[in-house]
């Protein structure tokens, strides 16, 4: 029977429609061909993409590298659509994905996401740091080589204001943070956790096998974790994509960081959200923002769970 | 210079990027095969599909077949996702787009929105009547044979409701509604007009090539218009689809029409939302609930003017 379900923090109707009985297999990736050609994020290349603002180095050659992207949706010189737009080059690597990364790669990504991020709010004009990845044509990536965006406002985006008040009237209403209790609230779509990270499976998620990371500790900012925190952070990334990459034969997906906005808040919890463009939204989504999502999270949860996938 | 558009009447804020300069040709379709298999749509199959609720004919047969979608998102019987899913066949030929149909076919396409619109308002629990198109696979349709969704909910969707509710502030603030003020509000974007109807692309335009149709006279539902109402309706719609298959080389697309909640009230203006889907939302768009739209809408509307097709 399917059910309608609101998000427990937003005003977000998911209707879990679980009569279409499927499995992972359903939603397997098939393969693609890529063509050559030239690629700008390649080494060698280098002259070809804006001047770098940062590169992590590792044996004396650069394997992440962050400039600002060649056609910014937002600029500092743009009036209204104020702020800056930068690409963060994850590999050296053509071909590689993230999940392929050594873990010791990943940490560097995540050291560079934590080191604009404290660069950028520097500027007190910038209210928010947004950083998501496009993984995949269908998940909005125009380039193959693996990377990362980042994109800093002059304003809190809408989703991540209601986010921020969600946070807040829990907080009020519990007298404890939603995402410090969230091993219990989400108890039975847990994947995996340690003493830092929590791995799960949203409630209302919105896309098939939609998956949330989030520390145990309460921190508004990645900037505020702890090195042991990063390492687990990385390490439960990577397992978590390659559980995916193996389940669904290397799934296009979006991430965001959730982070808190600039602004000192002690309610915002940090929190990255994983979703897997296998599904499609059309006229039913866009017409009554109400999302349909024929794979229960629950059943998600659980085919992750069963994927052995150690690193 | 890009520039950060809110959306006239909701809280949705849209990013022209104007600066990547694109042409159509950069959004046209290429040529995809279509894979014969059993199609459940064709005439012949009727027993594959469950059993039909309405059919309009033509010379003894049927042209416009309506019955359930046998994996409905909402049901009678559903706890809490309460309503019907219907699904609409346009036209008993396999292969044929509504905007290939010939004029009087796409009315009877208009007469069975508009006859299961009033139908399932007789039902007193029903709130909202949403009727859909998703045309091509990257709009989210599964089967190719032309057809349209209905969706009655017992909920009025979050989107109707903020735009019922916007809809009456511009009424109240303006003595005068929104949409009735339409040619005067969006004269730079007006593709074509008649006595009747109004088409243009809307400031705030969400997917390149975004257009909207809407009634000149204050009509809360499609089963408010006219007879001549409703044939202008029909003969600018196929005039639109015909322009931006010819104009993108057949895009995908979802359209979804607007109508007044079933309660009574003289706020809400009918209007159909039309988006080719040829742009895909990423990171950004999920992670802000901002907007890229690299196209502007005021180059939108000159490119459909300039696009001679007549019927």
């Amino acid at each position: 029977m399917n059910e309608l379900r609101k998000d427990l923090l937003l005003d977000r109707f998911v209707i879990i429609a679980k009569n279409r009985g499927k499995r992972p297999s359903d939603f397997a990736q098939k393969e693609k061909k890529e063509e050559k050609r030239l690629c700008c994020f390649c080494p060698g290349n280098e002259h070809l993409t804006p001047p770098e603002i940062s590169r992590k180095e590792s044996g004396g050659r650069w394997v992440v590298r962050c400039f600002p992207n060649k056609f910014p949706a937002v600029s500092l010189n743009f009036r209204k659509a104020y702020g800056t737009h930068e690409v963060i080059v994850e590999t050296e690597e053509h071909g590689k994905s993230l999940s392929e990364l050594p873990l010791e790669r990943v940490m560097d990504v995540i050291d560079m996401y934590e080191e604009r991020i404290r660069k950028l709010r520097e500027n007190g004009k910038i209210r928010y740091v947004l950083i998501f990845k496009n993984e995949g044509e269908e998940a909005g990536a125009s380039l193959t080589h693996s990377h990362t965006q980042l994109i800093s406002l002059s304003r809190i985006p809408k989703l991540i204001r209601e986010e921020l008040n969600a946070q807040k009237r829990y907080f009020k209403k519990n007298k404890k943070c939603f995402f410090c209790n969230i091993s219990e609230i989400e108890r039975e779509r847990i994947i995996f956790k340690n003493e830092h990270i929590i791995c799960f499976a949203p409630y209302a998620s919105r896309f098939p096998f939609e998956v949330w990371l989030t520390p145990v500790r309460h921190v508004g900012c990645l900037s505020e974790l702890r090195t042991e925190e990063k390492g687990s952070l990385a390490l439960m990334l990577k397992n978590l994509l390659m559980k995916l990459d193996k389940l669904l034969n290397k799934p296009p997906y979006n991430y965001f960081l959730h982070i808190s906005p600039s602004i000192q808040t002690k309610y915002f919890h940090f929190h990255i959200e994983l979703c897997p463009r296998i599904s499609k939204w059309a006229g039913f989504e866009f017409g009554t923002d109400i999302i349909i999502n024929t794979l229960p999270p629950e059943d998600a949860a659980q085919f992750l769970k069963d994927i052995a996938q150690r690193i």
